[in-house]
């Protein structure tokens, strides 16, 4: 049986893994996580362009898998990302994730790729541009309490767009934080390796939350949290999972990426469904102010959205067009005649072209 | 730089178009339009089972790009389609698919795998399936309006499970007619091509509709109609795009596969919100009756619902599982230690095994 070499229409580019590991190593963890701020600053500078929706959940005892759809006017993007806290304890990862681009003016697929990677990248490059408007001038210093995948991602972004420094490292999995400090600490950063949340935060100007447990959580509580600090809230983004103490939310400014979606999902599930708070998109516009004085707290409640991936996407789909890093998969049925699927079908059986 | 090999968690299966093709053609067309049947049929007889909703869809100008998730305990499952009318007339696919089929447990990818084909394999299931309940007893003869790429495989659906052994075709573009004439005739079925519809319905027990154009249309109209007919209408299938005169509606008994997506998206739209429908799966189950006497007029209001691709992503698991069917693709990171995302991607650079 003659396996038929597919027509050019049938392609669509596909990163792997391995070929992602080959990109972001080639260019540098850092200057894509810089690349990458840019896209996405300029996608939320154009937000009112996206057809947004909040995402597709499907929750079960164990976790919850999603499809995050967004489009503009040229093109769609979708990413599906599943979140398991207990998948690490059977040797699997908590989120993985790919994602498809593709054309809004014939909906065919541009380019699908992993995302466990991509997303790792583009929330550490989200984080970190939300830091560059909101965080206190010359932060140098910035604790993190969860020192699981996400962590280096963090440190290594906050240090290329805000100039962090220094790390300080507290996980309840003394591993977690072994693991971290000997990764940061080849990089380049400084680390310390604490033993409580309480002495992670002593000194920070910034506090990094990157916890996986699906479940109300206290991380932080009110008395940690002093005046002037910026908090990067990455770990509650579900219903049921929080990280802060609800007192922490009164004392600060909150700011969002999609209300409706953060109502919903983010740290402000706590508080009631009118408490104010400040889209990302409108800062990055200059329409609304970010951190207005020295003394307030600034509190991002990321909880990851589908335009993020959007740019993250489009700015694979740019680095990768016309490499080698990107195969091509046989996805898409081509018959010569669009009208003659079956024909197409017949003609592979018989062995004859496609 | 070395590209790492990816270990066995990171492997994902992938159905490709040629694979689809080898395996169809090696099973036989109308073998597995029977199988899907089958896991269709039995799908819809747990229907309370599983989590619906109505398919996320992104519309533009020129077409609709959607997604269609559903799961039950064990599996979830989701396929992306387009449907752009305009493509064909610029060397496009009007309606091209892939899907994935996932666990539920841990939310890692089971499948990946082209979706066109399948999509036509098993909407030509469902409509045969459908007609096994609702079609007159011993109807031979099936008209078809619209020759396009569904044509042949509902054909023989009809063939493989309700003994259909005439076809009578008809499309407004010829060659399409001439295309599906010879195909047709190829397998074995008598093919009359007709002139117009009102020629190609004569004699038929069976309507089946299933043309592309994205607009309100009247392929049939009221007086083409006659008592006991049983109509499959396939093309209406999103709003704005129906297929058949309102009047042969109000004479029709309805059935629908979920009422929430065919009261937006199928011929029913052009009816009031309340007008009785029946739902399929009922029928299967035995708690409604399907067919009640041979004058009635059957309708499926078929629009595609996301258990029958479910079923087909079943099904394609069950039959590709441990087969070369399916090529394993490096899709999901899967660094040695799951929180060890960061050094999985320093150890790929420094070419050591990841």
């Amino acid at each position: 049986m003659t396996v038929l070499e597919p027509s050019a229409l049938a392609h669509v580019p596909f990163v792997s893994v391995a070929n992602m590991m080959r990109l972001v190593n080639d260019v540098g963890v850092e200057a894509v996580i810089t690349e990458l701020a840019d896209y996405i600053e300029a996608d939320f500078r154009r937000w009112p362009e996206f057809d947004k929706i909040a995402r597709v959940a499907s929750h079960s005892h164990d976790g919850v898998i999603e499809l995050m759809p967004v489009a503009d006017a040229e093109y769609y993007g979708f990413k599906y990302v599943n979140g398991h806290p207990k998948n690490t304890r059977e040797g699997f990862q908590t989120v993985t994730a790919f994602g498809v681009f593709a054309s809004v003016g014939n909906g065919y697929p541009l380019l699908f790729t992993e995302m466990t990677l991509l997303t790792a990248l583009r929330t550490a490059a989200t984080s970190a541009l939300v830091g560059r408007y909101l965080a206190p001038p010359n932060a140098k210093t910035m604790a993190m309490i969860g020192n699981g995948a996400q962590c280096e991602f963090q440190a290594l972004a906050f240090r290329a767009l805000c100039g962090i420094e220094n790390v300080r490292l507290y996980d309840i999995d003394p591993d977690a934080t072994e693991k971290a400090t000997a990764n940061l600490k080849t990089a380049g950063l400084n680390v310390t390796a604490c033993q409580t949340a309480e002495a992670a935060v002593e000194g920070a100007q910034i506090i990094t939350t990157c916890t996986a447990d699906k479940q109300y959580a206290t991380i932080l509580n009110d008395n940690m949290v002093g005046a002037g600090i910026h908090i990067n809230a990455i770990g509650g983004d579900c219903p049921g999972k929080t990280e802060l103490h609800k007192d922490i939310l009164t004392r600060s400014e909150i700011f969002v990426e999609y209300p409706p979606q953060t109502r919903i999902e983010g740290e402000i599930q706590q508080l009631e469904e009118d408490h104010p708070v400040t889209e990302l998109w409108q800062v990055m516009t200059g329409d609304t102010a970010g951190r207005t004085d020295e003394t307030q707290i600034t509190l991002f409640d990321s909880v990851g959205f589908a335009i993020e991936d959007f740019s993250a996407l489009r700015y694979l789909l740019d680095k990768t067009k016309g490499t080698d890093y990107a195969e091509m998969l046989d996805l898409l049925a081509d018959p010569d005649d669009p009208r003659d699927l079956y024909g197409m079908l017949q003609r592979a059986g018989a062995g004859a072209p496609a």
